[in-house]
């Protein structure tokens, strides 16, 4: 059967051009070559072979991302590929590794920290991967709290350094990735001492391990901190503890561009403004929305090709059985979930413009924005990620039974993923920050500062505040329902976006209309959902929230014939994919059947143990056995 | 600091006797006596040691798991432990393993469906584990649609014999526990053709392996399907696959209980009721309520205690940090889930009583309450097992990054538990069921049959009736919808069933008072989260949802003072628990960071790999490196 596609009639159906579908995802043409070219590139290339990866015990495991990321980068220098093709690669190997640190983290750092010496000094390096880095700020005591950390940078100058120590074993820094055994070098976050004084919390380069021999450097005690959830999956990074014992670096080591310390021990702030730093966090926050809507995308595309595959009952006359697909319980778990997906990556796209109007303004010293586009990340990054999160598990419950075994893809994919809910921010942290935005807001609005950008519906809401004016408690003994309140705000801005983006001018052949019913979907499944907020404010009759559920309805249907463009149209290999259940050919069984046979277990027939412990035991011999 | 007790100030504000809710828990003063003395006898003994099962590759982990079952049963007979005590020790090891199939299917099958005279037979080799068994139903292309499996079971009259045959690769058995490398024997259901003619399913008992030397019998081929979510976890079972070619049976390997096939090859209905069927599984679904209740407790238990002993923001002068449970926020996602563990606890024992009532009346044929029992029991299963996954995942997110080490417990207890929601029927499959017997139960009320036990109260809905008799539409398109209402309907049988608990004699000082909290806050929150129902039809007015809520908060703040104590009612070991975060006396830090070391990537402190991929990549040297 090989060759056969299995899902031909489903894609015959498609009422829209899925090939401009496609460019719409990307983004652009332009996009969608590269993604296209490059896909192929890791997926022909048996180094880049994945499939064996959640069998792999840590060691194998780890050795193997080694090679992984040595030959990626081999590969990136042959080929010339550019910062744009090198990235993609990294996207398309598809393994957790101590590199998106050295991209991600380390470097940005030094660009936004560091003063132009320090950055002429060490971004050559770190470009070539003459050194790697990590960034190590949480520490085994305090994560959330940054303003906790216990690490001290004490200033000595008569030697004109900084003595970097773990003075307590909850300072001992805990989580950073690439540190436990890969990174030659770290941005430590350390409380700045001088004089005695604390200065609060500062970012330093420090070496780690020597360049020649990889052994780590006196003073310093490093490793990994143990497996986490998942087979494969985040194993593949070498998370570390790392304690310092008065570890000495130049002063020159300190980053910066922000604030100071001179030859004299004297601290002072430069005229680059502390804003800056926030810059960087709405980069990395953006590019989490922006794989939210990846890894969300990736689960739904499973989901959906095995669900019009799967047939379970409703079989008349011999003939076949249902598609699970045309189930209307399974179309109201998956298609908010494609629709999410499409709605992140619009809300991504979006923010990525936000990023760079907020650094323009940034440079001209406008800062005016950035509390909204700071409040505006956070909480996108708190709400995608969460309901990507949620929604791979709830594809994996979509595939049956079938969706537990790991050839489907979903349980590394879940497990990757999730603890993007926690890193770069706890999620409900954030939501408070949201909320505490939303709040000063609120309070501002009776002084007559008009809010602005996506807070503009704020200033509607007078009325609103009326209401509120008898409830006089504090914020913390609310803090629940502000945080809900948050969510709504955020789920505001990704159906806004939906909206303005439909507004734009869609090519191709019933894209827009597929796109406009998945909005449908978008906002009507969250109104189905929170319809109690609105019928408890009167936006909404029950009658009125009662149509809108049908409205809904109708939709699924008008989506299901198009279901399989739809997550066609992500443009995903199988190799990407890596998902037996999602395969492009819908080829399933045979497949299935396949792979079982490759687990350790099957290599002989008599399981390894049956002679010292189930002989024995159907033998009535165990009295006598050793166990 | 070991032998300190860090959360003991916690444990002094209880205001209840903690001893006293202990015996609530467990059910009985006997229970807890039992559960103390097997729960103890497990952790002191270091074969039964699991904290290193997340870092085992897939053949040692399941070795181990050989030698834990062997061992166990040693120990069983050693001290001729009565059948509570066994089970009680199973559960107490708390490895997933071929033996729960054994005893929680194989057994039950061959009781349920065996004659008198095959119970005689099979269930002494089976009580003496002579042979072990397991239960093979699922195939690759059915799950969930029994009816619809494709293995025969053809009747020969020439030899007396059934011929059992995989005829097509869907065909092929797949998932059952035990089968993939222990079994010798499986109850086999397959499609039960005499002389051309179809008779549906049946099951069959069927030698799998030689009782000599273990291989597979001719025409029998079989193997594990390979690795499941997560570490550890599921992969100690041997799921397996098994085709038949033409495997040959005596034909009293047919459970004939309930119909028959005589020499002759004449198909027969006993006069055995065909219900008795429901009554194994009314009785497996109640274990998996009961299961339920164990598993969130033990994810609640470790975030409670954790979050009572982390600390994150807000020290004043210098001062501790806020404890993070101390927080509304944390607070609003953890006691409904502490709440929902005491509500599960307490339908399932309900559920264990029911159970007997149901077997009774079957005994006298009266079958008046069976459809009642079936969709209790089929609904108590869906929604206990979809909560208690979801809780276990918001416990390890309420441990913020922490949670996602392995050492945590909670990635294991998650995996290991999700495929509760699918197995003995996926969890949307049973609502709609449930559904199904609502919408019965309300087309018959006009007819003056009273809806009686858990539906009685459908006897007050005729206007109601009077509303919807102007909707249309079918079942299949208003499922979704439906599935909500069959929730709604679940969801009013556990808090009922919590409120008679109340309504009980309950000793011990304050005990009763800390349930009457965690009955509130189960209920409050549940009305917060369906708020929109209940608005939807005037069963509450936006005022009184609010007032609700508030009293919501209120219980949180009530309960905060006992939530340690309220854990260690559940009275489980270190060992049990296996969590760093939920140690008992809360020493998590300096445990968690000696943990770290045992990671076999630490074996080494420069890793293995570095001169092959890394120090080639430093030194610019990865051109004529070979990777
Ligand atoms: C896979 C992974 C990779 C990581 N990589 C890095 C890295 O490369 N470098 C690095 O420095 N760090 C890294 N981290 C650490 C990560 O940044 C922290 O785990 C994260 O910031 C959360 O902090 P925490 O773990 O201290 O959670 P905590 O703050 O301890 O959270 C625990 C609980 O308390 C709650 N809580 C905390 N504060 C409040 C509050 N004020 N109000 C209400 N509730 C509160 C949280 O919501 C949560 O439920 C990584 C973590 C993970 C899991
Ligand atoms: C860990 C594990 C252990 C197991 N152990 C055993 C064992 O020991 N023995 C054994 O025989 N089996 C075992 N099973 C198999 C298990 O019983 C099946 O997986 C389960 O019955 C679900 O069936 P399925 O996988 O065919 O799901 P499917 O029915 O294929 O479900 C796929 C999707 O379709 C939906 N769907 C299906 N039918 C309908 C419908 N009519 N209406 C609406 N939606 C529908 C479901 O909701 C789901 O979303 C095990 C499975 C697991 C994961």
């Amino acid at each position: 059967m090989e060759g056969v596609d299995h899902l031909a009639d489903e894609r015959k159906k498609a009422e829209f051009n899925v090939e401009a579908m496609k460019i719409v995802w990307a983004g652009s043409q332009h996009n969608l070559e590269v993604s296209n070219r490059i896909s192929k590139l890791v997926a022909d290339d048996p180094a880049f072979r994945k499939d064996d990866r959640t069998m792999l015990p840590r060691k194998e495991l780890f050795k193997n991302t080694l090679r992984k990321a040595a030959y990626a980068w081999k590969r990136i220098n042959e080929l010339r590929l550019s910062e744009e093709e090198a990235s993609k690669l990294r996207f398309y190997v598809d393994e957790t590794a101590y590199t998106d640190l050295h991209w991600g983290m380390f470097i940005p750092a030094i660009k936004g920290q560091g003063t132009d010496e320090q950055q002429r000094k060490w971004l050559p390096l770190a470009y070539k991967m003459q050194i790697i880095g990590c960034y190590a700020q949480t520490e085994l005591g305090h994560g959330s709290n940054v303003q906790g950390l216990e690490t001290t940078a004490t200033f000595d100058p008569h030697t004109d350094e900084f003595v970097i120590h773990s003075p307590t074993l909850t300072s001992s820094k805990w989580w950073p990735g690439g540190l436990g055994k890969v990174s030659t070098h770290a941005v430590t976050y350390a409380r700045l001492i001088i004089d005695g004084k604390d200065h609060g919390v500062h970012g330093f380069i420090v070496q780690l391990r020597s360049l020649e021999d990889h052994r780590p450097l006196p003073g310093i005690t490093v490793g990994d901190i143990g497996m986490k959830f998942g087979n494969g999956a985040y194993n593949t990074m070498d998370n570390g503890v790392l304690r310092f014992d008065h570890v000495r670096i130049p002063r020159n080591q300190m980053l910066m561009k922000v604030s100071q310390v001179t030859r004299e021990g004297k601290y002072k702030q430069s005229d680059v403004p502390r804003q800056l730093v926030y810059g960087t966090m709405v980069y990395v926050r953006q590019r989490i929305v922006a794989d939210a809507s990846c890894y969300l995308s990736r689960a739904v595309c499973i989901a959906t090709r095995y669900s019009a595959v799967r047939r379970q009952f409703g079989s008349q006359n011999g003939g076949p059985e249902t598609q699970v697909i045309d189930y209307k319980t399974q179309q109201s778990r998956l298609f908010p979930l494609l629709a999410s997906a499409y709605a992140f990556r619009f809300v991504g796209e979006w923010l990525e413009w936000l990023y760079t109007d907020v650094m323009q303004r940034l440079q001209a010293n406008d800062f005016s924005t950035l509390p909204e586009a700071h409040a505006c990340t956070a909480g996108l990054k708190s709400l995608t990620t969460s309901v990507t999160a949620d929604g791979i598990e709830e594809c994996r419950k979509l595939c049956g039974g079938h969706g537990y075994l790991c050839t489907s893809g979903l349980p590394e994919l879940f497990a990757v993923y999730v603890p993007a809910c926690t890193y770069e921010g706890d999620n409900i942290v954030l939501l408070l920050q949201v909320a505490r935005f939303l709040m000063k807001t609120v309070s501002q609005i009776g002084t007559g500062k008009q809010p602005v950008g996506t807070i503009a519906y704020m200033g509607r809401i007078e009325h609103l505040m009326q209401c509120r004016c008898n409830v006089q408690r504090g914020f913390a003994e609310l803090s629940a329902d502000l945080v809900e309140a948050a969510v709504a705000h955020c789920q505001l801005i990704v159906v806004s976006k939906f909206i303005e983006k439909l507004q734009q001018d869609i090519p191709g052949e019933g894209v827009k209309q597929q796109l406009e019913a998945l909005c449908g979907i978008y906002y009507l499944s969250l109104l189905h959902k929170h319809q109690g907020d609105f019928l408890a404010t009167s936006y909404l009759t029950p009658k009125q929230s009662a149509l809108a559920n049908d409205q809904l309805r109708a939709l699924y249907s008008k989506v299901r014939p198009n279901a399989i463009a739809l997550v066609d149209a992500f443009n995903y290999s199988d190799h990407f994919l890596s998902s037996i259940l999602g395969r492009y050919d819908g080829n399933v069984y045979p497949k299935l059947y396949e792979a079982a046979w490759k687990d350790p277990l099957n290599e002989s027939v008599v399981p390894d143990g049956y002679h010292e412990y189930v002989r024995p035991l159907l033998k009535q011999q165990l009295h006598t056995a050793r166990l």
